[in-house]
């Protein structure tokens, strides 16, 4: 392929908007380490009696030379590769250099009942996150914290976003993915499965190096007197919208409401940061005990 | 001041560029978040006979009614506020809305040596990190953390860019750094001041957890009987680029190569992620223990 205006072009090209996704229930992985991650996941998927999750897949001869892994991919995931000029990689992206490879992937959101029915011990739900870098980096970071799910409310900015599906540097396909939720309806069914629900806060009551302290005592059959939380049961955690935090009404939901402790002079942390710091203290403790 | 073409003007958009800021040894603080860092760093400098921070400050009527109190600090920090219209900031600034507000600031690094003097427990370095975004959030999470200086190589990405200035949401204001810094000489003081040197690096033989674990024990007078590192210790940390990580000679300066465990599919954490892993687990440590 070789000419940027062919129809097939313009048509994957639609799927950098959000209305071209939403019509296709598509989305675009773009570059090497992503494509892989999709073509890992196909397969398994394929392997585990499922759908498709990569429908189409474009790429330059010279990535092809120098990811020669994504030509044995293909072949057992029923994919073609076809040969497109970097022209038209680009003319199908947003990005000024899309690296060579594009796939066009059905959508890879669940339902949340499927979610909950996994019996799930560690959950990370974003309430109203508007930057898909953000969005993006907290899934990659609960992917990395060995997080069962990852949960987006309603009004959150759409994963699918090229810009977040970079983000996630492939974590996208790691682990499943809701969208769309309305957190009381979330929590209802969390806290029914037995699943603890923490607000990340940073005006919150409780500590979380004085909850990670106490899980830490725990593991040396420590008594723990007013214990408030046990960071090794299993937990959903809330994090807000990435310049309000979360709402009032959002925070109620919760069983607490815990604060990142803040040592120096900065006034809080970035939400990628407060995440990552919350979801690996749940895994930390999780894996220590059991 | 209502014409956006004015010489004044045209200075302070000048810092916008490397160039421009190198000349004039200053840079640009944006919004009224950074701004108030900004002159909060002021007055305190000024008190301990210091040199000024801030050298002037430009704000809409619109901004200075909503935030008062960058007037209130105005009068004390010897400096006049500067009205002006929403066309001349966003011509003196890269942004498209500048949030109302503009601080001329000169220069805050400081040399190696002054970090060193303070006696420091705990430092991050970045080394050759290229995105003013990653550059700035790595300084607010250390700020965060309680670190008491964060040192930048050589070849790394000019912190007084306005990106990574925003990306510091005002910690550029809240601890020592140190600019242009060549590595060697960096462990040389480090090491002579009797301070440890981590590695950052996914593929290091010592994992973060062991080393919190035996940190928590400590704090429970367990034996520990082949420690590794005490976390509680005075630490450097090591962090690399962003694609690449540290380079093999880097890493080989340190004194242990630690990987911050991945419990999931993930490859690797990205920049940010990492260093606040890494920098929580040095600032509980050194906390519970002294």
């Amino acid at each position: 392929m070789t000419n940027p205006r062919a129809d097939r072009v313009r048509d994957v090209a639609k799927l950098v908007g959000r209305p071209g996704r939403l019509k296709r229930r598509q989305f675009l992985a773009e570059g090497p380490q992503a494509v892989r991650e999709a073509l890992r996941a196909h397969n398994d998927c394929l392997a585990a009696g499922g759908t498709a999750v990569v429908e189409a897949l474009y790429a330059t001869v010279e990535c092809l030379k120098k990811y020669p892994e994504l030509l044995e991919a293909a072949p057992g995931s029923r994919l073609q590769v076809r040969i497109a000029s970097e022209m038209v990689l680009a003319a199908m992206t947003d990005t000024v250099s899309p690296q060579g490879v594009v796939a066009v992937c059905n959508f890879v959101d669940v339902p949340l009942a499927e979610v909950i029915a996994a019996k799930p011990k560690l959950i990370a739900m974003l309430c109203r996150v508007q930057d898909p870098g953000n969005a993006g980096t907290v899934l990659r970071a609960a992917d990395a914290a060995g997080a069962d799910a990852v949960i987006f409310s309603h009004s959150s900015v759409d994963i699918y976003n090229p810009k977040a599906v970079r983000s996630t540097a492939g974590s996208i396909f790691h682990l499943p993915i809701v969208l769309g939720a309305e957190l009381p309806e979330v929590v209802e069914a969390v806290k029914a499965a037995g699943i603890g629900i923490l607000a990340a806060d940073g005006y919150g009551q409780l500590n979380l190096d004085l909850l990670q302290d106490e899980s830490a005592a725990r593991s040396f059959d420590q008594e723990i007197p007013d214990a408030m939380y046990d960071l090794a049961e299993p937990t959903m955690w809330l994090f807000g919208n990435e310049a309000q935090g979360l709402a009032g009404e959002e925070k109620a939901l919760a069983d607490h409401r815990v604060a990142v402790p803040v040592y120096g002079a900065a006034e809080s942390l970035n939400l990628g940061t407060a995440a990552t710091v919350c979801l690996y203290a749940s895994a930390r403790a999780q894996r220590r005990l059991h």
